[in-house]
């Protein structure tokens, strides 16, 4: 028996039929013209038919979705979803009387951490931190084996870690979290304010007209570029603060980083792992293993599949 | 059917009879006069008969042990007992062959958290992290109703979370952990390190020949001593980054509250609890409940016979 995955971005959503080993057998992506429920579940529903006629012969009964958004537990809820404007919106039930099928609806971290457990870097290993550190900064927490959802399905906010004391505004609407600083948002914000100021000027060269990334960050920074070495630098340092704090608490076996900030700045991913293995305390970094997530954009996909 | 219940610490040894519900229905204590692991294995089978001997007609056929020290996962194995000077001792080993019954190991803290789960502050709560503010700083975490232990055993480590990059030396020997700050032995060190510099006048007068303690602190703060209140507010502020930075990561449903060093600084508790709700994130604080550990010292107890 297969299962149907969904992930739900703010923009499109893609629907794979996914094997039990977490091989997909077909997929599609929709974009999302309209972001209404309705419209958004009659979406998944062509996805679906067009993932299906990929994969001939498959018998999909059940259906995970992973929703960027904040969950109500396993009600499949939706609380608040940023990127599509919804509040306390029933999306599972929707979703499920429109395919007959029953439906999960789970965090959009929590599947690609689960689907990195089931088929990628996390494979085998009963306790791991999975850490994306992307557009924002976001982890899940997989402990004895299962996803740690916490009470109300908000375990793992690791951008909303608090690192300065009324710091920087967040998108959250809180000051000072990790993400302020680390996220690919802010980072880009904070680029564009040195520039603004007439300052790094390596960076100034390298972006031009254009936006600043994080790829160009990393190589005015390591070019000499001061400037573009406090915001980089500063990154680091709460990255690895944050990380290498959550290690000395969970003592994972194993820790995933994946996310397009680190995937564009390789040397500060590889300079990551070195500086929270400093932070976390000796007993909880033996034996701990760093891997990069190994399934990019399919994570998600394979993961809320095989927790539906 | 009921199981023993055994709290190893560094001067002396606790055993309990403890029914399935958590009640103790008999229980005795023995100082450790030697510390070879063979001595404290003879002190446990004395405990247990004095501790059977309260409770006839008890059936007593498992043995849970709460150790202080690192474990190797459930082997049994201590790694490291700073108190006891151990290390490396299959101690579940030897207690079981001294008895002649199954011995389940597992850190004091973890032991005090799972009764408070069972029978105390935390019961019906399948999220719980359980912080121990006392000469030392710990916790334990219980996700899914069940403990986190993590790859090696040793989750849960909150006060060696780092504070202050390359900041106080910790007795784990590392530097800038949680502990240095809060601990009830670096809160006395702090103090007289005040009191020999010829500050804190207020304390000093309080304390007079004798060891300063957490209430004095307090006290101290409280009436307007300005570096006992540094000491104090450094203390205060550090807990609740840390407590609310878990609280955000974790989303428990219930936080619980413990140790000697919250119990004789009542305000600092209270204090604590807001400062800590102010810093988790608003997702991860809704609905929290925060509680003091109920159980006292027959946590520890408790939770080890449950546990077995």
């Amino acid at each position: 028996m297969q299962t149907l995955g969904i992930d739900l971005g703010g923009t499109y959503v893609r629907a794979a039929v996914v094997e039990a080993d977490g091989t997909i057998l077909g997929s599609s992506k929709q974009a999302l013209t309209e972001r209404t429920p309705e419209a958004v579940v009659a979406a998944i529903a062509l996805a679906k038919r067009a993932a299906e006629a990929e994969a001939p012969g498959a018998r999909v009964e059940r259906c995970g979705v992973g929703a960027a958004g904040q969950l109500e537990g396993d009600s499949g809820v939706i609380l608040v979803a940023p990127n599509l404007g919804w509040r306390n919106v029933p999306f599972g039930a929707l979703l499920a009387e429109k395919l007959g099928q029953s439906v999960r609806v789970v965090n959009d971290l929590s599947a690609a951490a689960w689907g990195e457990h089931e088929a990628g870097a996390a494979q085998g290993a009963p306790d791991v931190l999975t850490v994306f550190v992307g557009t924002g900064v976001g982890s899940a927490i997989i402990a004895n084996g299962a996803l740690v959802q916490g009470a109300r399905g908000v375990a793992g906010e690791l951008g909303h870690v608090k690192v300065v004391p009324n710091g920087r505004l967040c998108g959250c609407g809180e000051k000072g979290c990790l993400e302020a600083y680390t996220g690919g948002h802010h980072l880009i914000e904070l680029m564009k304010e040195a520039l603004a100021a007439g300052k790094a000027p390596l960076l100034a060269k390298a972006v031009g007209e254009g936006t600043p990334n994080p790829a160009q960050l990393e190589a005015a920074a390591e070019a000499g570029d001061v400037d573009a070495r406090a915001i980089y630098d500063q990154a680091l340092r709460f990255l690895a603060l944050c990380l290498g704090n959550q290690v000395t608490m969970l003592n994972p076996g194993r820790l995933i980083l994946g996310g397009g900030v680190l995937a564009h700045a390789p040397h500060l991913r590889q300079r990551l792992e070195g500086a929270l293995l400093a932070v976390a305390s000796v007993a909880s970094r033996t034996g701990l293993e760093v891997r990069t997530a190994a399934l990019g954009d399919d994570s998600g996909l394979i993961g809320a599949a095989l927790l539906a």
